[in-house]
């Protein structure tokens, strides 16, 4: 067992410096051209709205959205030279997610992102609505002037099934009904629509035609999905040393994730009954159950569950692009590989 | 004196009747076209974000700007069955519009909008967030649409500075050195550039050129200006019965307004400093002063002359808007030119 897990961690890691030596190049050059974008888009602006979009911005945060766009857009045969200004396109994904980002730490008055204070708490509720609107509208200009109206059109839609996620997740909350169909509903909107949109507008960027557009399309939303999935295993599993957030919040805050659905669908009489009497209480009481919580999901198989949903999910991401595998786009189809696989490993 | 006040309202009825006249069938319609895209854009979408939409859009607004991309489409020779779906494109505006107020009625923690609970209140402030953001996202969908990408360009540049005159707003909040360049600064984002940009989007829609694009461009910015003037006023002398709104409000929030910034560029002396004592200190004081700086401001020709500042703005969207006119356009520059007019009569 233990070589097995020491085996296991070699391959993480492996995967883990993989990646991230592929894809550092792509990264500064991200960061590179949102600088030079923000200082464009702000120039006769506020500088206080300059310094909020910045502190929001530049947080360490990984850039998957515009990686994917810009690894699908290479992947379909898109050059630099000569198409849109590729990386602008990209950036429109890491300006919504930031928006919503800071439109999300307002709705739930977050105090902490990415180990620091959020915006709504660094400015103030005010600065962060208002950022986040800015970064809205800058990102639906970079599509509509980079990718066209094909492009806009998609963006949009995932920007309304993202709302609608939200809204799914807030009727949700509290109640116990949830089964998995209502989960993956809610994470399509709130997560793995945008992710599929992103790799689509790379794709259509890029010239592919139908088929490479909805494989690379269908490829992102599989991605979104186990990364979401992940994300709500972390809310229970992760070490909050690691993530930077307290166990259970997801539980506290009356929101039934994948885990404890699959649990739930196993669990019988009175431990059931007292879950959802839980679920259905006030905020205190959960708090102080989560760690019995956490027990009846782990004996009840839901934790394990729902990582092989994950995994399945993950296994369609890697067929969808097999699918469009060449000897000319074997260095994108590799990250993108490395990137599926990553999503299942990683901690925080 | 009494004569001349019974000849004047008068003739305000008359503007405003022959307005209401003029207007009605095309408020129908746009309301109509309204629904129908509402519908649309939501029908895959959870219940309660349509009907959070529908309260926040379908109350009693006099859709001022669909009006005026409409009016300017046509003024410049646009038509209904060759060109774009020019409903749909005007709608983008009062969807903009009404997104900002959701999201400013949640920064202010306004109770009342229109004499009703704001959405905030109502569907609370989760809700008005994530709407505001939907109609956000639909906005810059139809203007791309419809409009395409320099119609997006334009859309996007104003939204950039809505924001960036709310942000000037709260760091001038409190600041009794704001002066009236500043305060024209705060008005033009927050307001008059959003309503400029339904006039030259109308315009280039309706094929306009250069000039006509510029000269409706400032019919709407200078339109816009006078009418956050009017606003301002109303704030402090509007009758409460008549606008639902209290007198006072934008003191009591120590924003200083136009009327204000007259006054005390003419105030000296031990006035002036308990007004700017009163601007630095805690609202309360503020609201139970309120009286007293109506009765102050009036004394220092501040409404008066603040009144006269508007009146010239509505002067110089006039000749703008003469500038273009034509036997062909007579009815359009009609009802732009009533709308005006009419600005400076409103009472609420």
């Amino acid at each position: 067992m233990k070589k097995k897990e020491a085996a296991r961690i070699t391959v993480e890691e492996k995967t883990g410096a993989a990646l991230k030596t592929a894809i550092a190049p792509l990264v500064v050059k991200i960061e590179q051209v949102m600088r030079d974008d923000l200082s464009e888009a702000t120039r006769e602006m506020d500088e206080l709205l300059e310094e909020v979009v910045h502190y929001g911005l530049f947080n360490g945060g990984k850039r998957i959205r515009p990686l994917l766009t810009l690894l699908c857009y290479r992947l379909c045969g898109g050059e630099q030279e000569a198409g849109p200004d590729i990386h602008r396109l990209a950036l429109a994904f890491e300006y919504l997610h930031c928006a919503t980002l800071f439109h999300d730490d307002v709705i739930d008055q977050a105090t902490m992102r990415r180990g620091r204070p959020a915006v709504n708490i660094a400015y103030g509720q005010t600065a962060a609505i208002l950022a986040g609107d800015f970064l809205h509208a800058r990102s639906m200009l970079l599509v509509g002037r980079e990718g066209g109206a094909a492009a806009l059109e998609v963006f949009c839609e995932a920007t309304a099934a993202m709302v609608d996620g939200e809204f799914l997740q807030l009727r949700n909350a509290g109640n116990s009904a949830l089964n998995e169909e209502a989960y993956y509903a809610v994470i399509m909107g709130k997560t793995a629509r945008l992710i599929g949109a992103a790799c689509e507008i790379g794709a259509l960027a890029g010239g592919a035609g139908q088929q490479g557009r909805q494989a690379l399309r269908h490829y992102g939303l599989h991605l979104g999905c186990a990364f979401q999935i992940i994300d709500d295993l972390l809310d229970y599993l992760g070490d909050p040393a690691i993530t930077g957030k307290e166990v259970g919040n997801d539980f506290c805050e009356g929101k039934l994730t994948l885990p404890l659905i699959m649990a739930l669908n196993h669990m019988k009489g009175n431990d059931r009954q007292h879950v959802l009497s839980l679920l259905n209480g006030v905020v205190e009481e959960r708090r102080q159950g989560v760690a019995l919580v956490t027990a009846w999901i782990a004996s009840h198989e839901g934790f394990t569950l729902a990582r092989e949903k994950a995994e399945a999910m993950i296994a369609t991401a890697l067929s969808e692009l097999e699918s469009l595998a060449s000897p000319a786009n074997q260095t994108e189809v590799a990250i993108l590989r490395l990137l599926a696989h990553f999503v299942l490993q990683r901690d925080k």
